[in-house]
């Protein structure tokens, strides 16, 4: 695992820490640091000889700041090593959080995007009543367009297949009401979309859903939406989950989303990230490989039949909350 | 208040249970009472005599369904006649739990809309750590220009002076992060705006706020954004503390919204609303006829002094959720 040290609004102290907590909590993790050297030795430093060994460093000094447009992810910078890294074969997978924009647009020029995706999707899961809730986009597509949309409908249903195990995903399109026709232009072009779009893993769609169905999860396990809907709409479930005296009994509102859409495993965190949130973004980067996921979803877009789901290991399901 | 009983999805049952809560609750309550005769029958058959005189009925036998266009609200129906009677001086307020773009529409229609709004906006109160938190527009415009956001956060200033009393109300405009050009081109198009917006009540703009502020109120005591997220937020928020095993102490995420913009006082409740929703609905309307809110809301609009301040009674703050 790839882990951007410089990404994040308090990189690299809580990266350091929640890089630690991960090598901890799973002792078949390896960690590419990226970033500066002395960084990268604080955290060896924490561990013992025989752990070392399970560390790589590569320096790399300069990063893309909060306040940074996208395209500074085209210099050199932590988050493009990171993405290099899985690129070359180095990382099976990468971890930033850094700004969600820069890591997007780095894995997107250095990973390359699969056919028929024009923008990927960052996904992120929340613990609901009946099970998971698969929530996208949080923040990669601010805009999209219907056919955007129809085609997150898709990637969020594979992901609920193969990462979270869902049998038969209900598809849900997140609007103000459940009645045809509610909603904004975008959500009106869309549900018609959706109604016809062959959608994978034995998905169906539902139809239109409300806010609630976010976080209950009553009528649908996969809710599609743009990703500054998305965005708010996480941000503001794990404010409501602090002001509620804690998150639920199956976890809060997950800080770790995973980007959908490019040809390898990137996972992102939240910019205000804590330790443990650096750390159950590694745990998920680590889960999702293991479970082949990003390639399973890619083949059931394809439409090939997945012969092989074999997980990489067998690891349980990880919280990402 | 006049009372629209065939609003909602499970009217009239829970608008009767609902009324006779709010009666029950307040002894200074008159209603009155839109729609049929038998289902107000059955309400005032639930009161001792001494409290029948509190109520007066209208009877009106048709209604707008949640699936009908909100143009159906031109036609006669109940909530039609509950604005009808907030127009001719009958009522002093109304509320209905009916379609909200039906009410809407009826309100605008019958009551006009202020000088310099274009839009009129659905504002909820949520309980924060340090106050209350008014959000606004929670579905009364789903696609607003960002002159109307900023036209918004005008009114939503006012409100919070003037319903809340919040002293110099900080008011930040929804986006995906808090640094300046975060968000999609609606928010980037509206924060300039907003920073010379002059706003009343003592109010300035703080800029940029995330999801964070909606339920925890850190950054702002006023929230702008567009119908469609603003009203997808307050759901998710709702299933949030249900999740959670129940709202915060302060209370949980209100389940009636006042329309500003319009000529008259006006509360929409949810669609969903049980009995207490309406009877919160029917406390917020009265609560705020009593301050004279929508009166000093208009007059802060309008740049007055205001001098008359003086509440219509003493009644406390409401919950509204």
């Amino acid at each position: 695992m790839a882990v951007d040290l410089l990404g994040g609004d308090d990189a690299p102290a809580v990266v350091v820490d929640g890089a630690l907590r991960a090598m901890r909590a799973d002792p078949d993790l390896h960690l590419l640091l990226v970033g500066p050297t002395e960084v990268a030795d604080e955290l060896i430093a924490a561990l013992g000889p025989a752990q070392r060994a399970r560390i790589t460093v590569r320096p790399v000094r300069d990063s893309v700041g909060m306040a940074d447009h996208p395209s500074a992810a085209r210099a050199e910078s932590t988050v493009r090593a990171v993405v290099t890294a899985v690129r070359d074969g180095t990382a099976d997978a990468l971890v930033s959080a850094g700004a969600t924009g820069a890591t997007v647009t780095a894995a997107v020029l250095g990973l390359g995007r699969w056919p028929e995706i024009r923008q990927p999707a960052l996904v992120a899961t929340l613990p609901a009543v009946a099970g998971p809730v698969v929530l996208l986009d949080v923040g990669g597509t601010l805009e999209p367009r219907p056919a955007t949309l129809a085609r997150h409908a898709v990637l969020g249903a594979a992901y609920a297949a193969v990462a979270h195990s869902v049998a038969a995903p209900r598809v849900g399109l997140l609007s103000v009401g459940t009645e045809a026709g509610k909603g904004d232009r975008v959500r009106r072009a869309t549900d018609p979309l959706l109604s016809v779009e062959p959608l994978p893993g034995g998905a169906h769609y539902v139809g239109l859903v409300e806010g609630y169905d976010v976080t209950l999860g009553a009528r649908a396990d996969v809710v599609v939406t743009d990703g500054f809907t998305g965005n708010v709409l996480l941000k503001a479930i794990e404010g409501a989950y602090a002001m509620a005296g804690g998150p639920p009994v199956g976890g809060g509102a997950p800080r770790a989303a995973a980007l959908l859409g490019v040809a390898g495993t990137v996972v992102v965190c939240h910019g205000s990230a804590g330790a443990d949130d650096v750390a159950s973004g590694i745990a998920l980067a680590a889960h999702l490989w293991r479970r082949r996921a990003i390639d399973l979803v890619s083949a059931l877009l394809d439409g090939d039949a997945v012969a092989d789901r074999s997980d990489r290991s067998t690891d349980t399901e990880v919280r990402t909350s």
